[in-house]
């Protein structure tokens, strides 16, 4: 089944890594001499893939989890046809290039995620899974399956070490992801040296412990062996598979199987030795014709053939059940059906209610489901908490993939990888939850959405020390202005159930930036005019709740949350100070800094000197609205174990201490 | 072995709980009422603690992982006779109380760590056995076993499903940590419902697979059995040991089994219904008098004698080994030995010598390691990128437990809830490293290190875009100012060697306070001037590096780590164009922020606002000192793959640019 032009292939892909590492001097060279025989094998044999038509919707996806194996993935790419010439090999690793040192998505055809921060390639191929099984459930008819291909991820030793990597296979194995199929490069060496000075765990034993499927090919230079795995991997639609692979990193080179070879260029003279174990007589960057035409053959011209009986699968589809094939097509290209905001409360301040804004988003978040079958989203085991399951929606189960509220178990980091997953492999609107204060637990996956530009939206729920009672472990104090430093990320903190409202507008609107939308615990009484404001408002950041009297105030109290209320009554009791100031709610920095001059200007005049910030949070930042000598009213100690209320007021967040700390500053 | 009173004392126990709760109106009964004959046993018939003295180095160490459970472990410590008064238990939660919603280490006698964010308890645990290993290896000698104890875990579910439970207990499989026993409290419910929504792996495969012994007490109200559990699991010193113990969550309760009686008090109608199945007629906080005397039998007086046994061997100890004694009790006292300052180079601007900080910083561990024998630390994975191996010391691997260089393994977060634990445990100097951009993988521990007080010290390389070549994964952005946000921490960038020695003098000294290193990866030039201010400048967060000749300049420049040296070549061009301003070298903002005011007006002068932040990371929170008009030139974008050196520039960190936008400003 394998011949000499098959190993030549391999050899080839081997040959242009290493040719590409050492031309850019900088890159990892080990992964791609083990690997590339089961890569080559997967790409030309199994995977599903139209390089001409990289977009297609239901091709396999394949994640090259240890992204640092980049060169591999890029020579993949250039002699698969896509594009990725051997120009953008050759600048490989230089700004501006399509081959950057870690794979990026949106930069480079044919890469389906950013990775090299370990764990997570992992986790966002158990997201494209979890979108597959869903789609399946949702679009596929009897004789119509329009969604059904596999996910395949490469992960290394260092992606099964992290702690992310236990979240998601443990996900993945409750979730009988059947269709998910993992190669996992085994050599036995991480950056460091050998894995066995800390990491000797039974993989087969931990997986099975996970529900999987354990395959073993103890030779991974053996393609027959390779392949026959894949071809059992792929018929147990029951289970995922991780299949270990024995290789050696380096494979040729001279210090292969150890880590001198895991991270720098090979060198001229150690090239020089790999080129004569492979018999390799062409120059740099030379691929022998026969070997472009294995390819052409085995990928192109297949997946071509692919493409269009799924195009012809698709096209009866649509005449069958048009509207399916609609809502199909409208999910992929990210479009929301607005009408949910007819389906929300009407909220006024003359109702005098008072509701916590986690629970308002909880009736968003429902309205959003019933119009938009492509929304779905979950919960890291804080359901009860965060509000955020859609109530007409079901479970998303083994039994039950068209459900809609996943239950992500308690697996932050876990989930926030998933979501990304899931938005990377479109035909879904998604978000997550858990505390605010567990944002951290999740962070380096946030920072993958920003970075992919992939609209996933994160409800964060007990947002401050007003969480009471749970204390310092569960009350953010740095959070909120840890989360505005990200580049490419949307903070919402809503001083309503208005500005809730419009949060979920922005954050449904995005189209290349994820929003974190920050939520009470606590009830907050629906502010007036916001009913009027506050959708406007959002979407701008920042806009004056309530006016002085005068053309240019005495002062300016900036404030968001649950604090703007607090600023209103301080302005109350200033005024009867014959203190005139303005307050603004300011629900989010970043959509503030994307107004105009002008319009800035109108909100925070420029020459009112005297700003108060009021926000139970960290200071830092804030001076950026109240300037260095400006007042900045926040937390910069842990919270406190006790009755929420008198927290907040032991943390002087009071009208006294407002309108005090106000008048003294003037 | 167990008789009538045991069982009334696990009953009051759970009563003593349950009326906590209920009392406060907020809190857990679940884990209470299901986990308690488990920590009766341990407590009462394997913990080797001393309540009256309760620091007592030797003692074993017990870690409630599943920190909402906090009402048990509060009831256990007031029956144990440690500092916990009834009156503390009717004021749980509440503000001042040392009985808070979740275990806080430092604010109650006895609670060994800070608990709640589930799976860190866990892996604080694991840092305490590697901590008990290491200081046996290091001090015990024949007949002389001054630390030889155990360390227990309480966990639940949700601590099972954590990313981190998967890093530390692969860790500890590794390390053949014998001496740690974990009692995983499995009874099928987390906050949400049934676990198997979403967890269903096989614990006993999964933990076989890391190497740990598994065994398991079917029933959980049977005492016998986790007796013998825990005499077996103790037997093993070559394994960890996991004892699954099956328990009904609410045990008693009418909503026994289920999510409901998780995380809220019962109410007053199913207390009366759980008082009733526990024949329990004494009033709420009553407790039998042969309850209290049980314990003072069992752990009250076994532990003085525990106690006064140690204090023999040590004493004797002391005799026979006067200089490890003295070692040893310096260790316990956090006390460093301050020759390593005279180990390293000596570095002045004359030498025209370049190196990256992180080269400097390998230096510095490694003297520090020859002249404090308890100083120790790891890396995840990246000994040779972090630098961060002490020359002169081995792997720390279970045949070498004397060995100082931690091989954590591709595990950050696990990594750093380890070195709080080892820093809990105390007997040691502990630091860690990894990627600067990967400290997103560790905040929620690097979060309790600072919430614990615990001064463990994080050497964060790779520090900015100068990263260059693998690109925008790998560049941080956010991270120094988020850094900067968390309560408690001290952030130090240097700009040199000397600036690096400085930083480690400040982290060494720190009592309370962990300690955040950011190093370059690229070289760095010794500036002009260190070699003298250096020392004082770090430990005093900023200092003027570089006057102006006129008394109060023209402007200031003020810039961090690398861009120190751009602010000075930018200070010469800039003079050249007759405008005379001031170089200010920031380390550490939170430094700064403790001087007095006139030390920070002699280096900031109010009166300048010509001012100018220099700094490749995101600029919100420059404006602390430039102010709102002020300039600050940052990164408020993702960084990019390319040759180091170009993508600075592409950024806009050159003198010209620098000097261009000052001049524009002024």
């Amino acid at each position: 089944m394998f011949d000499k032009t098959d190993k030549l292939s391999v050899n080839a892909i081997r040959m242009l890594s290493i040719d590409t590492v050492e031309n850019a001097n900088s890159g990892h060279p080990g992964l791609p001499l083990g690997a590339a025989p089961m890569a080559y094998t997967l790409w030309t044999r199994h995977l599903k893939i139209d390089p001409k038509n990289s977009k297609w919707l239901d091709r396999d996806r394949f994640v090259l989890s240890a992204g640092h194996g980049s060169a591999m993935l890029y020579s993949l790419l250039h002699l698969s046809g896509y594009q990725v010439s051997l120009d953008s090999l050759q600048h490989f690793r230089k700004e501006g290039s399509v081959t950057p040192g870690h794979p990026e998505y949106g930069l480079t055809d044919g890469v389906e995620a950013t990775t090299g921060p370990l764990g997570q390639g992992l986790g966002m191929a158990v997201g494209m899974a979890m979108a597959e099984k869903h789609l399946a459930a949702m679009y596929n008819k009897p004789k119509f399956k329009i969604i059904d291909h596999y996910t395949y991820s490469l992960v290394s030793d260092g992606d099964l070490m992290e702690g992310i990597s236990h979240e998601v296979a443990s996900l993945a194995g409750h979730l009988n992801l059947g269709k998910l199929i993992v190669l996992y490069d085994s050599n036995n060496i991480s950056l460091d040296g050998p894995t066995d000075m800390a990491f000797d765990e039974d993989i087969q034993k931990r997986f099975k412990g996970y529900g999987w499927q354990y395959l073993k090919v103890a030779d991974g230079n053996k393609l027959e062996s390779i392949d026959q795995a894949l071809s059992e991997a792929k018929e147990n639609t029951q289970q995922p598979t991780i299949i270990e692979i024995k290789t050696i990193i380096g494979y040729g080179a001279p210090k292969q199987g150890t880590n001198k070879v895991h991270g720098n260029p090979l060198g001229k003279e150690s090239v020089a030795v790999a080129r004569k174990f492979y018999h390799w007589s062409y120059a740099p960057f030379e691929i022998p014709a026969e070997v472009y035409s294995r390819f052409r053959e085995l990928v192109v011209k297949n997946g071509e053939v692919h493409y269009q009986k799924w195009q012809a699968v698709f096209d009866k589809y649509q005449k069958e059940y048009p509207e399916l094939a609609h809502q199909f097509r409208t999910s992929f290209a990210n479009e929301v059906n607005e009408e949910w905001s007819q389906k929300v409360p009407v909220y006024t301040a003359e109702q005098q209610l008072t509701e916590a804004s986690r629970a308002t988003g909880h009736k968003v978040i429902s309205a959003i489901s019933k119009c938009n079958p492509h929304f779905w989203g979950g919960s890291a085991d804080l359901f009860s908490s965060n509000k955020t399951d859609a109530e007409d929606s079901q479970a998303f189960e083994p039994e039950n993939p068209r459900g809609r509220n996943i239950w992500f178990g308690v697996r932050e980091f876990g989930q926030a990888a998933v979501l990304n997953g899931i938005a990377l492999h479109g035909g879904s609107k998604v978000y997550g939850s858990t505390f605010f204060v567990f944002s951290d637990y999740l962070r380096g996956a946030l920072r993958l959405s920003a970075l992919q530009g992939l609209p996933v939206t994160y409800v964060f729920t007990h947002d401050s020390i007003a969480v009471g009672e749970d204390g310092p472990t569960h009350e953010p104090i740095e959070h909120l202005m840890n989360m505005r430093a990200i580049p490419n990320v949307n903070v919402i903190r809503p001083a309503d159930a208005n500005e809730v409202i419009g949060a979920w507008k922005v954050a449904l609107a995005s189209k290349k930036t994820p929003t974190v939308l920050v939520l009470s615990r606590q009830n907050l009484p629906v502010l007036p005019g916001t009913d009027r404001l506050a959708a406007e408002g959002v979407k701008r950041g920042a806009y004056v709740i309530s006016h002085s009297q005068k053309a240019i105030p005495a002062g300016i109290l900036i404030a968001t949350g649950s604090e703007v209320q607090l600023a209103l009554a301080a302005q109350s009791k200033l005024l009867e100070n014959e203190i005139d100031v303005s307050v603004v709610s300011m629900p989010s920095f970043e959509l503030f800094e994307h107004q105009s001059q002008s319009y800035q200007e109108s909100v925070l005049p420029n020459a009112v000197d005297a700003r108060m910030s009021l926000e139970m949070g960290a200071t830092l930042g804030w001076e950026r609205y109240v300037g260095r000598k400006g007042l900045a009213l926040g937390i910069d100690r842990f919270g406190a174990s006790g009755d929420g209320t008198e927290i907040i007021n032991h943390y002087g967040f009071t009208v006294d201490n407002v309108v005090q700390l106000f008048e003294k500053h003037l």
